[in-house]
């Protein structure tokens, strides 16, 4: 494995022509974002770049994606994966690439290092952050590629919001907003708009929130019944697990999502790092992520998976 | 009436020793923030200066301005207002202060000039921003003026995501950030905090939301019965008419608040102002307000007020 810095990763691919780019599963604005500018940067260069399409991706990002999905029929001489830190955030038809990623460009410090060669920059609040980086070596930024990278900065940062955001982001998002005409846009579909059945699921969080340690603590879940209940669609739970981390006091939240109904739930843990290690907590469950901000995939009914948090919670506090 | 630029305010205020800074009735996090900023700045070049009490400032604000604010028997020679576009915007006890304030900084559109010198760009979104720039030609930022500062740009544009950010207000947010060590928890306070009487308040929003005319109509109702089931405050209730306004295809929202038991209730009409003028909506109702935000309080209980104001509504569009 060899580390390449922004400037050698623009090297590699230079040298090549033909480039399939992965995305994580359950896809959020950085893979899809940083993944389709860089699609739109190597055509630029008069490369062929296209993503594997990725089935999880919901309708605001499909709208500015939808450009880049690699054809049925299509092969492509070299894979590339973007924002994905292990093979275990394979999506299933990405199956036949694990093990076969030549270049990972990435910005999670849990990455595993899987691909031949990994361009990691883990202070970095976003994979678009880096994508910029590399695109100084290789082209002129237009409204495309920088409505793109915009989508990647603004969204894994819930707009410059959460505690990842740093000097260098908001650089990133001067840079990109002096050409991108759709910057508006992003920002009212992402950040100002909420389906009724989104603020349904909330309201139902709300009604289903539990506090701990003197409210300290909060563990909210989501279960098959709910979605069901509302016809919810993916996009509609989208980035529940920030939701509620907003409670006055709380500085640990635990968001269980149920996957399959009475087996698996997903688990997402978001905490203030000075009171606890989100990494280290989501370890336990065989988990992973930022010191802020991990998730762990159990394989327990929701009940189970919520004793289990909160198990390694306090495991880990004792810890100190 | 002087217009002044950055680098021309900067030398007249190096040319004066003591102030008083006016900020805004109902201050917000630019007014305030900027005018801390300006003192702190001031009290760094070794000049006295102090903001007039703003009795309106809430709690947050309140503890990152505490150290700036002018005794009651302190007495200043020169008067600065920031943030304020016009006299009709001074507080009560800055009366006296009306046709005597000697510099203006601000960055309204609306300005009215009432001061002997002014310092406007309507460029920029807040007026943090303009601070910032003066900043330049006084002394060099540190934690202090920078997390003032970034209180002031972050909250007039809604964190970045409201329409009148741009490329230089995230230069701006780039500079402040490499001198703030608070601005973590300036988003945190000011942007990820609710309270959880909130947060019920808001989910029983969403139970009581009508939609109509094909879900581009949403009218909500905040009941006394609420208020007192949740023992929620009026800070709880703050602002609580942008909420059915964020509903995916609404373009028109009504928050019905009711006052008086069956009695009073308190319309708030929010509308995109190309689909309904809110002004002439609240006006048949005897309101008033802007194009796009307006209200009327009529002597009906809650179930006629509704009819009221979609009975305003209907009238309206039928004129066209």
């Amino acid at each position: 494995m060899n580390r390449l810095e922004p400037r050698q990763a623009a090297q590699w691919l230079m040298e090549r022509d033909s480039f399939l780019v992965l995305t994580h599963i359950r896809p959020d604005g950085d893979t899809l974002g940083s993944a389709a500018a860089l699609c739109a940067i190597l055509r630029k260069l008069g490369k062929r770049a296209a993503m594997l399409p990725n089935p999880g991706t919901t309708g605001t990002y499909a709208d500015y994606v939808a450009d880049y999905w690699a054809g049925a029929e299509e092969r492509f001489d070299h894979v590339v994966a973007v924002d994905i830190a292990t093979h275990g955030l394979f999506f299933p038809e990405e199956e036949p690439y694990k093990g076969k990623v030549e270049l990972c460009i990435d910005h999670h410090p849990s990455n595993e290092f899987y691909a031949e060669n990994v361009c990691l920059d883990a202070e970095r609040a976003s994979c678009g952050e880096i994508i910029l980086e590399i695109s100084r070596f290789l082209c002129a930024l237009d409204d495309e590629i920088a409505t793109l990278l915009y989508i990647a900065v603004s969204t894994d940062t819930g707009c410059f919001v959460y505690g990842n955001t740093t000097a260098a982001t908001h650089q990133a998002a001067a840079e990109l907003l002096q050409y991108s005409t759709r910057y508006r846009e992003v920002n009212k579909r992402c950040f100002r708009t909420k389906s009724f059945k989104r603020l349904r699921l909330e309201a139902m969080l709300v009604e289903n929130m539990e506090l701990f340690q003197e409210g300290t603590i909060a563990v909210v879940s989501v279960s098959c019944q709910m979605m069901r209940e509302l016809n919810a669609t993916e996009q509609d739970a989208e980035d529940l697990a920030a939701f509620a981390g907003q409670v006055e006091g709380v500085k640990v939240s635990a968001t269980l999502r149920e996957l399959e109904e009475g087996k698996t739930t997903k688990i997402s843990l978001r905490t203030d790092p000075n009171v606890l290690n989100a990494t280290k907590t989501c370890a336990l469950l065989g988990g992973g992520g930022h010191v802020a901000a991990s998730g762990a995939t159990v394989q327990l009914p929701l009940p189970q998976a919520k004793e289990a948090i909160l198990n390694a919670i306090a495991a880990i506090q004792q810890e100190g």
